[in-house]
């Protein structure tokens, strides 16, 4: 099989290391990575199985493999190629079929490996370390609480204060900001009875951890799953949501599709009388990229199966008033699945 | 003329609002921004001169316009659109010919008005105060200085603990790791004596600033262009790096290519006899975009113009022993670089 790919995670994942100037190429059992001068050195210290190729024209280096080889048939991401760089490939090489596969590197990543499951843990529960030292400045009353400086201090919390990337811009959402599900952080400040809704996640060795926890400001708040809301109809909304989030996992067997997954959590909330408001997907995989396959979603037909990792989030939302999302990181093992 | 444009920064330029998930459409006098129910209502309060189509599926809705006005001929910018969105719309319009126009938007953002050029002025003095700020960390010598940690100090300060988004991942490196042009944060601490490379910047409304300093580390420290370091070859290169940015922004004139003055800066490194070591482009323009035209380098054919914004940031770069950049932003004005 003959594939070009150029997504960062995707050419880390065949070949453990990549920039953002190169290219990895497969013909047969041969394997390289082109990148530029920049990066040469450190490429040949990680790549492993693929040669590495030093070129400042990437795209003229892969031509002249292909002629090299005589390949006639090349597979490729079309969702990874902008129009441009296709266009110059294919300009000179009128022997070669481009062949789209949409989502090549995604299909192969569906299943974890124990390595792979192992780091995804790791940063799973790193991230959980995030939220509790973002929680100490949530404690602090005399600090600025104005939500645009919590979204900082919970990027800071959650990098480990530089030791981290973080798997995404995190959201902090005070009440009614949290119903909107691409929140701006504002000037609006956290007071003592009011709703915040946390959805946040780091990276250890590139693999990506997710986790949102909606929490009733006080005295010593913590992001733990009971919480007491002042208003019933929060509560009831939270109990819900809880309840979905709890049955989806409990309930979610190795061989059940997203879709089947996605209801588990869906016909709570709708029994619940809320379901109009359980606007997204039930989740999505998680890997070396945030968002991956497996989708939990209501039109997807895919199986889930022993190792496969993805998020468990159900949340209702109302608008002006609050929003509510509860989200853990789930692995399928022993036929179940287990929270990491 | 008719075109569509997909990069948030080219639709905020065109209508004043952009998110990320959104196609922006011109089709002779009339204009359009078609996004998704997340964004709609935020898109009508703040769109200017386009008319707002709120639509699930975005490239289903633009075939469904452009086959309502009979379009025929349709411009795009290549590196904009990647093979999988072009594919989708092209399928369904045999009568459209898309029309490749690369750095479409750039092109038309090359020179800034009035009201741009504040807003530049604006993040560069903001950029500045975020330097002073990062420098008192610097002076706090009981701290965690590992490069790591400066480097979350850098985003800390830059950001204004969460008041700003940065322009880019600041570049915070010490000795050695200055020469590395990709280098990422490390282990190792900073130690009185050292060299620290700091290039960072920060957006204010949605406009970029982009600086370089380069210290000698001592009690009291501060991001002056006045430098002194223990190491003479050191301070040598330095004083040709700062003698070359100060040169290509004084000669600096309207009317000059970017070749000319990359030139300006080029010829005072090349007569100090360390030409081999300038390893990059003397600048870039500066805008919505971090990286935008003009560009300062030795092919570039481009003449700077009353407006402008770029870059002036020669550098030195000794591999394994140091490197040194001084970066400004200017805008040409009055026929000359004026610094931001």
């Amino acid at each position: 099989m003959n594939y070009i790919l150029r997504d960062e995670n995707a050419l880390y994942y065949e070949c453990g290391y990549s920039s953002d100037n190169a290219i990895f190429v497969s013909l047969g059992s041969e394997k390289w990575l082109i990148t530029d001068s920049r990066y040469t050195v450190e490429a040949k210290e990680n790549v492993k199985g693929a040669e590495v190729i030093e070129a400042s024209d990437l795209l003229g280096a892969l031509r002249a493999l292909l002629r090299g080889r005589g390949t006639t048939k090349l597979l490729f991401d079309p969702k990874e190629w902008s129009v441009s760089a296709l266009d110059t490939l294919r300009g000179k090489l009128p022997h070669v079929r481009f062949l789209p596969r949409p989502d090549f590197s995604h299909r192969k990543r569906i299943v974890k490996s124990p390595e792979e499951i192992a780091l995804l843990r790791q940063a799973a529960e790193l991230g959980r370390e995030g939220f509790a030292t973002f929680a100490k400045y949530l404690g602090l009353f005399g600090l600025d609480r104005r939500e645009k400086r919590l979204h900082f201090e919970a990027k800071a919390a959650m990098s480990g204060y530089g030791e981290y990337d973080l798997s995404f811009d995190p959201i902090v959402a005070i009440g009614p900001n949290a119903a909107k599900p691409h929140a701006l952080p504002t000037d609006v400040v956290l007071k003592e009875g009011d709703l915040l809704l946390v959805d946040a996640g780091l990276k250890y060795r590139r693999y990506c951890s997710d986790r949102t926890r909606t929490l009733f400001v006080k005295e010593g708040a913590a992001f733990d799953d009971e919480q007491h809301f002042s208003s019933p109809k929060i509560q009831k909304a939270y109990d819900l949501v809880r309840k979905a989030h709890d049955r989806a996992i409990e309930q979610a067997r190795a061989g059940m599709t997203g879709a089947r997954i996605d209801r588990l959590a869906r016909e709570v909330i709708e029994k619940g009388g809320m379901g109009e408001f359980f606007v997204h997907s039930t989740g999505h995989g998680v890997g070396l990229d945030i968002h991956e396959m497996p989708y939990i979603s209501a039109r997807s037909g895919t199986r889930v199966e022993e190792g496969m990792v993805f998020t468990i989030e159900p949340g209702i939302y109302i608008p002006g008033e609050f929003g509510i999302r509860i989200e853990d990181m789930v692995v399928i093992s022993g036929g179940r699945a287990e929270i990491l």
